[in-house]
């Protein structure tokens, strides 16, 4: 029983606390949804608050690890904003679990919902504020607009894109794709940011 | 036993069903927080089910009232959107349990979800979706934006505030308010889509 046995246990976890929150689920059901039996389930975790744990640790990690690589490097303040909301549909993407559970702890904080996703949260928001900042200051972005705000807009742009899949393909044009509309957000908000238009 | 009795056991299953989502709570949960006795709760809902359809109806009926009034009138498309914002943080203020029903049918959606939920959300944004051609043709909008894209765009803005209030404090510099927020979210959002921006 070593490290597959594991990734199988803590896949299939992620897939139900996305699904059903952390408290809708039991050991039981993630041994079924995994196929390893209750008794290897629990001698890796000893309940489920402790597997709800890893699954935010690792799901976390690989938005940190993503998120970082965009504010790396010496791109402008306008590429990084770019980058910053492509990362978030590359998570979409590869870690289709990881928005779920995020917004679950928005509505629902756990224990974890300090160490984990906050900490987290700040760490990517504060240097985004930064990168906002810096364009401010190179002439590259409009004064007026407080970078803290910024970030939020930015986020939030393509946040509810992603809580609203349900609607979305109602709402939206069809073929709808997601680099459409992160392109239109992106221009909206860059334009939006732009020194040029400044009032 | 008449209409104050109902309207108690209604807002008390509001904000349970707020709280907990609309699997988490029992006709005893709701008893408990009325005050009223189990055996009248159930003599007006047969179920959790029927009261949970109930409330979803009220909430979603007086989003529909308040969001309609933003399109009625003969406001320019600039104004309406600025009313669309602006009702959204009025709901939030006047029905604060209204967000949390809405993103937990997004997350999980019940039965409800189609004829309430979806019926509702796509009336709106369709009047959005108007509004914003109604610019773009009478040229105050800039062209090359998707009017139900620029919907999703500005909706967003404003959602992810809401649903991320556990972290503005910490995000936001203070003292944040809701209406410092809106006003710079519809200035990104004004300027992004005005037609001397265009590119």
């Amino acid at each position: 029983m070593g490290h597959a046995t594991r990734e199988r246990v803590v896949d299939a976890a992620t897939k139900l606390f996305a699904e059903k929150g952390h408290t809708g689920v039991s050991l039981q059901d993630i041994a079924d949804g995994s196929g390893i039996g209750i008794s290897s389930v629990s001698g890796l975790f000893s309940d489920v608050d402790e597997l709800y744990g890893a699954v935010l640790e690792t799901e976390f990690g690989l938005y940190a690890a993503r998120m970082g690589a965009v504010f790396e490097g010496d791109g402008s303040p306008q590429e990084k904003t770019e980058l910053f909301a492509l990362a978030m549909y590359d998570i979409h993407k590869q870690s289709p679990c990881f928005f779920p559970l995020f917004y679950r702890e928005l509505l629902n904080p756990s224990p974890f919902f300090e160490p984990v996703v906050k900490k987290n949260i700040q760490r990517f928001a504060y240097l985004s504020d930064n990168n906002i900042a810096r364009g401010i200051r190179k002439g590259q972005f409009k004064r007026g607009i407080n970078p803290a705000y910024a970030t939020m807009i930015l986020a939030g742009m393509h946040h509810y894109y992603f809580l609203a899949r349900r609607l979305a393909e109602s709402l939206l044009p069809e073929p709808a794709t997601d680099e459409e509309y992160a392109a239109q957000a992106l221009r909206v908000f860059l334009t939006g940011l732009k020194k040029e238009g400044e009032e």
